[in-house]
């Protein structure tokens, strides 16, 4: 199942992607249906209503599209998809060389991490699918693309060991972090150079814990149509839940909290020579089961 | 002029703190005095009101002394303190080795910064004044402090030059940027050993722009009443207004954004042998001009 933020008729609204990718406003749907579940009007209060939430969701489409009304159903075209959270509440955290050959590409076998490396990106970085990412010509030179899977937590907590951790996934999505490699550099911690505004593209949609649970995800990124990386989740060094166990251990995840699970081998970057973003450049980041994710350099 | 969030009757509002500390309640002076200045509801919403809300927050607390609202005053003693913003809407970015000899007495003089180092704490690591810092020993063996002056954003914007940062500022408070040196080291980036719940004490108030305006503030930080670090402003490597340009070349500055700028030399860990923080240990940070925030270790 996958809810999405859309806006319709110019509001921001909390929705369902069917499997045949009609989009249900579930809010209008709970109106009509005469609901007692309050549809959360924001992607975190729906992160937070969690299990709840996609059960009710669930009702309503079906609801929905067993009465066939259809003023509570638009084609996905006819909407515009939002980043699944478009304003985080606070920075989204990021995994840093989470894949062997990706940390090997960026120096060598001694960059392998024994732990994980947490950075971060400002909640301004985020844009939705198929808005422009800006390269920022007058403060970097070296624009970078980084598929990532995403996790959006639901249910917070600290303290989680990994064993439980599924139960604090509300779901997943794609994320492109998008970084200034001469800035990175430069400032030697990642913040800056990570965190230019539209830096973060995310969608396009949020797909339930259950659905991925179990499944090897295929994560693919590709310039112009050109495949540049490509990994399964299951060469990640620290699985989604090893992140979620250690970041908790002495930070209390929350509803709506984003963890970027990091990037594979194949940046620009690594390339010799560098094969950096350009000026009109379409990065697609996509994974079977989850979606796919388009952007434009701007 | 000095504004707090603080807790009256249980609810947590922006007030003001007179020179001799009295606390001015001035949400219920305005629907008194029926003044048609919205007095907000956060300090993130004062911040965005900016010049303006030290204007009326100004005029408000005159009305009250001049008329002797003694409904509207409460003793500094009380009411709760709280941190001036309680709940920061992204992380709290801040600078590293921003003073000469805290940048060398981590390293040596190679580790003094050509260009900021900007790293950030996650919004739960915010506590207030006379709040406990959680030793988190299951976690970390190496609990450190790090006295520093933060500035909050008012009024927001990208591509803000150095002359032209101090229209940006709302005001100044104090910060400990506490910090797990194991696994700030450990897990390479800062964040992880930065953002434990608890580790950023902030207060007790904020000082407005035009009080530290000129004046060079003399910061300290005392470890059970031994002072560890002293400084002044001046000698930061980069300034508040630098900080501000830089980190707005690309990044948007937002109302209530709070920036830590960095810490002296005398940080426990640079002793030989270190004299990190242990339970029961309080710490205080001082500033001539701003205030002083008082936290013990649990």
């Amino acid at each position: 199942m996958k809810t999405a933020t859309v806006k319709i008729h110019e509001k921001e609204t909390v929705a369902v992607i069917t499997d045949d990718e009609q989009v249900v406003d579930i809010t209008a749907a709970a109106l009509k249906s005469a609901s007692a579940y309050q549809v959360p009007d924001s992607m975190i209060q729906a992160a937070a209503d969690g299990e709840r939430f996609w059960e009710e969701a669930g009702r309503l489409t079906e609801w929905v599209l067993d009465n066939n009304h259809s003023d509570c159903l638009y084609p996905l075209e006819e909407v515009t998809l939002c980043a699944p959270v478009p304003v985080p509440h606070k920075n989204i955290m990021c995994a840093g060389k989470n894949y062997k050959d990706h940390a090997v590409e960026m120096g060598s076998e001694t960059d392998i991490p024994d732990d994980p490396i947490i950075f971060t990106k400002a909640p301004t970085t985020v844009i939705g699918p198929g808005e422009e990412i800006n390269p920022h010509p007058d403060v970097t030179n070296e624009v970078d693309y980084e598929g990532e899977i995403a996790v959006i937590i639901g249910k917070g907590g600290t303290g989680i060991p990994k064993e439980q951790a599924a139960d604090h996934v509300f779901g997943y999505t794609l994320a492109n972090d998008v970084t200034a490699r001469d800035l990175q550099k430069r400032h030697n911690q990642f913040f800056l150079g990570k965190s230019m505004d539209t830096f973060c593209p995310m969608g396009p949609w949020i797909v339930n814990q259950e659905d991925i649970e179990g499944k090897d995800v295929k994560l693919e990124t590709y310039v112009n149509g050109e495949r540049r990386q490509q990994a399964a989740m299951s060469q990640m060094i620290f699985s989604v839940y090893d992140l979620i166990e250690i970041i908790s251990r002495a930070i209390t995840l929350q509803p709506g909290d984003i963890i970027a699970t990091g990037t594979p081998a194949g940046v620009g970057k690594a390339f010799d020579p560098p094969r950096l973003l350009q000026p009109g450049d379409e990065v697609v980041v996509t994974a079977d089961g989850i979606g796919r994710l388009t952007n434009l350099v701007k």
